[in-house]
């Protein structure tokens, strides 16, 4: 499966999509955590913000995985969760985009 | 030991003095979140804040522990952190208060 290999070029390109999408994500989540820290009021608030932290440190860390093995599959679902734009990925194959997005699609049913 | 008996006038003073220590706590952990927040810049940052968070958690939880036999302890952290002033004791026995008192001042050497 040509997915399978990634030339120097496409690899360049993957890790600056990767980055990418890594920093709107944290970025999103600084935004969140400002949102519910500015209405924050009581210890039940406080506590509920530690532990949307902590849930959404646990998925950063596991779904930025970038082995070439993996990319395909994650770079679907940050496509699907918006994190990723298909102008990220100009620049892959062909059927790498088309792979990234038909995943997606599977997110979708 | 008469620190192990606790009336029931000293059982409400003690719940009173733990639940304001407790209260004054979370309210310098949340002056203390959003500071950092207001400060915050990046990723780095941010997960900073996660680890803050959770380690304050992890205390919190495990200090607060409403046992009897733990009161005499718990109050003698609690005042040498100074979440719990001797005032919030007032109406305790007085070997009650200076086992408090003595148990904060070995935690100074």
């Amino acid at each position: 499966m040509s997915t399978d290999h990634w030339s120097a070029t496409e690899k360049k390109i993957a890790r600056r999509a990767f980055d990418a999408a890594h920093e709107r994500e944290t970025a999103a989540v600084m935004e969140e955590l400002r949102r519910k820290v500015a209405g924050m009021k009581s210890a039940k608030d406080l506590w509920e913000i530690e532990n949307f932290l902590y849930n959404r440190r646990d998925e950063v860390d596991e779904k930025y995985d970038y082995r070439y093995s993996q990319l395909i599959y994650v770079f679907s679902i940050l496509h699907y969760q918006g994190f990723l734009a298909e102008a990220d990925l100009a620049g892959l194959s062909p059927d790498k985009i088309e792979a990234v997005k038909h995943m997606g699609d599977c997110f979708r049913r």
